[in-house]
């Protein structure tokens, strides 16, 4: 027999496959879930419709996903188009008032052009900044003691526009930009934002989309992947140096975050198809997850 | 790469399915769905458990299952053993009051073990009759003039205990059970108990879990099936006698439950593993549908 | 003077009863009534329609009725119907599988004739089991170490079904079966039944109607008939070996019920003419009553 | 056997008692009943104080009262007290601007009055005039052409206030005061104030307390009375000329009221003990019943 | 340039009035404000409206204010009506049954012209004495000693009737009069019961509108008034005998209600036009005022 | 006396000013306002500073205010920036795909910089595109059949996120940018947004904060500024070609959403103080009002 394109066996493996997500979908139904979105799963074209596509599918289940973007990239291409050069110290792009302004044009260009393929696929989404609802409060970053600028850290997250949104279906897009308590404008490191928010919603998941797999005990042998660790392995690794350059502060934070209410932190490759969906429903997930207990 | 037991590629398709499911549950969310239960899917227990885990799938997902429920087979065997010889006077069984007794006896007993089933998977059931809450009235049938006994046509349902039990979250399990005018007890032909629950729901959805793979042309030639009809195509294979036995009532039945407010009605092939999932999430159906007009 | 077919000083009796019934209908109302509905009140058909006018009363002046009703007698003769011969160990009803699937089909019947004979009545009833919504979780009982098959105690009660219907005005009427962690049936005694309700739903009253008109000091001295005691004093009885029989372990259940949050308790005789109404709605109740306060 | 002070025969007569008033409770429960209390019935305190109990009865079995209430002696007394001279034309008040001044200060004693026995009986009551919330708008009225003073007619009624009290349990008493449209204060008819309540808030009872023991035929002869009528009877009866007195004005208020919406009005003879349970509770009611249909 | 009858300049100093007020309006929004209303400001007309009209605009732009009124003079000017002599002990009025039932009805009468006249002005208001849904319960004083009568002083205030009526809107108005355990009628203290009032609701803010400036070091000095002062202060003052006659209990008041959860109390002078809105939405207020801290 | 800074007499006048915004606060609680908030008045500070001030007191009073800003002078400095140079036809910038996202850009740092500056102020604000939730669905525009690039105009507006913030007490701010079918990005004129928005909102009032005074029938002769016109009037001075320039297709705008349900519309010049607070406040309003019926 054949039904439609498949063989019975065919369809009927399919079926499998919508019972096997099941655990997951009943596991994660009415919890928030906040996704930082940022790297090459947020510049290729397929690769952003599919982590659109996945977020669409934890919402239409019951979960309640927030997207915390970067702009990274795009805001030097800005930069420069207007002849600046652009400067970086530890990593932190240094920032005068011009780079400010530009730093928040671009965010808010990405801001609203997510938003606009989240609604274009169905979903109801609303960009905004950490300053719409005075959501973010920073102050100044002084990395190494430096003054770099506008680079900001988040002192207090303010949740009832986020609250509000979310209570009436929409899915928030954020971008990090937050002010001081002169209302001074601040760019905010998208991964900080991203853990400041999950903190403050006291949300079930943080998923970092980044451009590795995870993370290894030695990067250059990808057998030594960690597919799954408790907070105290995670700070033992810190202190043994095992991990350094970006992934460093990105740890430091998911056990900050977990320190502050989150259960669970993963951090994904963005460059996989589907990551979202195959992190949240197959029972070996993907990436590097930092948890509390094992889920099942 | 390898993730789990997969390969990535398998993985991906995983995902695939599950995005593939995504219109369909959208579709179906929040709406009402009568699925009449028998057969051999209630006897055999590999077949039940699939059945049972389809509807949990769709309740899980947004959608109101209900469920009406048969017993033929338990019931001749309860009759016989106090005695008494099954009679049946065209297809319907001949009820005196004993028989009426061990009818109701007997569907109670299948009742409360599929509720009991539903909760072991995790459901919130609740078995229900259509004495509870007064839900069904019935008056005597009398088929081709003759009296039969405690045989009912239901005239009335009051639907307000499963409105109560479908927004507090559980499923209703129905038996087809009900009392006429005079609270007297009659005995429901199942088929006809899950038409009227639908109607009276106006449920989005009536499937019909039976033991033929659909409604064919030609019933010894397995290539006849149809798919799809209209009602006015309904209509017409009645009027041409292509049907005939237990479908032809079925038939009449889905063609009045759509001409009150039903919007669709499926015969499916309840042997079928996960029939009901594949039924609601695949492009490409199974069994025989009979729509109002194209799902997309 | 005349008014219909009564003299002017019998109107004003009677509406002075209605007068006289005021405190109590004020001290009960928004209250929840657990009723244990068994003997000879079940069996008459006078008497059942006089309890059930009764509970029709409480209900429409605002009490929250619930019913948990027994079906020991209907069992025996659908065990014998089917050629086995009841056993008994310690007053207790040795329940191989086949006579469990009885029992579950009788006091399913009863159960459902209740709820039949409530609607009849005007009474919005909706008859459910353990089973339904997950409701009770058994283990099994072994009285004096003995294994005597599907006998089970409760060691949980969920009111989540209970209280979904109180709120939507149904009464609920029990069947006392349950299953245990593996989803096996078992068959519970119907006045543990009743305690474990009305201590799970903290009732204001819980009501034996019984087949004797309350506790004696001497049972062949009528005049020695307890109107009230607190729980000291039902201990003090029990310790002195006043009481025995089937009084014994419904005197515990008592003062179980008690001890966990129930308020008062009373053994009626189900045999006496609206005894229900007699005692929610007089000074001068009837059998026995054990108070943790006075009334007024 | 005896309980209490009965024996069982009278306490199942007791019993019977209560299951007689079930349909009427059920009948009226969660309906507004306006009660036009004055005459002999507010001057007695035994006959004030069961008046008032029978309105408890009412409210605890579900129903809504709403009191309006007169004061024709206690005016006269304090008019004279100070010194004036009470003057009547057409059997309404000539009102000058002191004795209006003297009736609302009457009037509002004897509200509060009220008020305060109801508080003690346990009822929540709120006293308010037609001044309070803006509830009734008047103007003057010209009786036979002359101009009699503060004599008002009532054109509009503002139910917010009453609706408010209502919901929120309390049980409004109403003096039947209001203004005009420059705000000036007039007395009422206490009756038309009672219609026009029962009209404004769709009551489905307006009864009347008054000194009589309901419409005769011939007012001489006690057998005369005329327990039930229709509109159109009770029209042929006016057209006729068989009524008179105060009963005239009175009968064409029930008639207006019946024509605005009210369901039943019922003139009862206020002298008579419990007279309003009577009415409420027993199927051959007393006084007289001015009904749209039959009440079962 | 000139904007209807007056200059640019003139409509700009009337915007900034309006944003002046800003602080304060966002300061007392939804909060409960106790206005004992009572002397001059309630006899000459034109203040009386003045105050209504500030009372409607606390309403309006969201305060929730409550009344309570005096009528001292209008009391005696009624006793001496009916014949009888004003006698006072300590400042107290001696109250018999006669001088009790007179001083209710003059209260309610001043009680619901004051109604009438905040209704003309738009305003929803209901008037209410102590006996309305029992609010005030009190025992009887005997100052110095003396029974002089029906006089007073509250022990408990249910605030249910309030709460009703502010809930839904209405601005209650409240006449000093309750009743003790035995539903006996007394005479209350206005400023008393405004204290009472104040502390039962926890309101924000209780202001006394008095004949008097403020609270004096020295009353022949008007240079001495006391703007502010905190609850040790003000218990300085009394110790040091600074304060006498009627401020003396005034301040007492003062003092208790803000040790029972005011926040502020204020004592203005009601014959300086519109001395509400002044206290209430200008910077330096006027008259004197007691606080717990100040308020920007 | 004097009070504060101030005497008797100017506290009184304060007091005054307050009293006579009154009514129109009642007129307008709870009614939406639209502003279309555009040239000097967003440009200079000071000014800004008090136009936001008078919107926060517009929402302190009750009001539901909704901003409509534009960007335009902005705009062409970053395009410069850029290295473009700006193109104009018919009045509408020629905006090819790189000027749109500089359009975007900039508009939305006006937009994040209102918003912060409200937050500053004490006010909820969320900043919000026409692609958020959907907002403006568009299509492009020909003006006199020229193809200019990505200029759009409104075809629908899903007003669901603009009442999700409402709702929850947020001041939408709202730049004119949305998408067409495709999800293409489009600019729109913001006086064109304004109206759309006020359309859809029902709003009751639209306010254009404008750089001229109003309409002028002889724009050199101040003297001859319209303050009031109706819609007949309004078309006839259009008919007659009095207005032209930037006013024409504003006063077409003013029409068409006064055709649709906003009840009025002003043109008023923002360089004046707080000329929204006058505009709401005073008898004698400021500008030019178009009006269905007069206010008062």
């Amino acid at each position: 027999m054949v039904i439609g394109d498949y063989t019975v066996d065919q369809v009927i493996e399919k079926a499998q496959t919508l019972i096997e997500a099941m655990p997951y979908i009943k596991k994660f139904q009415g919890k928030t879930v906040v996704v930082k979105y940022g790297g090459s799963a947020m510049l290729d074209e397929n690769l952003k419709y599919n982590v659109i596509k996945d977020v669409a599918m934890l919402k239409l289940v019951g979960m309640k996903p927030v997207i915390v973007h970067g702009g990274g990239k795009e805001i030097s291409k800005w930069v420069e188009k207007v002849g600046k050069e652009a400067e970086f110290i530890n990593g932190l792009r240094v920032t005068d008032a011009e780079t400010m302004e530009i730093a928040e044009m671009v965010l808010g260009k990405v801001n609203k052009s997510l938003v606009s393929l989240m609604q274009k696929i169905g979903l109801k989404a609303v960009g905004i900044s950490g300053k719409d609802g005075g959501m973010f409060t920073v102050k100044k970053k002084f990395p190494g003691g430096k003054d770099i600028g506008y680079v900001g850290e988040i002192t207090n997250v303010d949740t009832s526009i986020l609250t509000s949104l979310i209570e009436d279906d929409f899915i928030p897009v954020i971008a990090p930009i937050g002010v001081d308590e002169n209302y001074e404008d601040y760019n905010i490191n998208a991964d900080d934002a991203a853990c400041a928010v999950a903190t403050a919603l006291e949300a079930e998941k943080l998923v970092f989309l980044t451009d590795i797999e995870g993370v290894f005990i030695d990067p250059t042998d990808k057998s030594t992947l960690i597919s799954e660790m408790d907070i105290h392995e995670a700070k033992d690794i810190i202190e043994k140096g095992v991990v350094g350059g970006g992934m460093l502060p990105k740890l430091n934070n998911c056990i900050a975050a977990m320190e502050n209410g989150v259960s669970r932190v993963h951090i994904l490759d963005g460059r996989l198809q589907h990551c979202l969906l195959l992190e949240f429903f197959t029972q070996k997930g993907i990436g590097t997850a930092i948890l509390k207990e094992p889920l099942f």
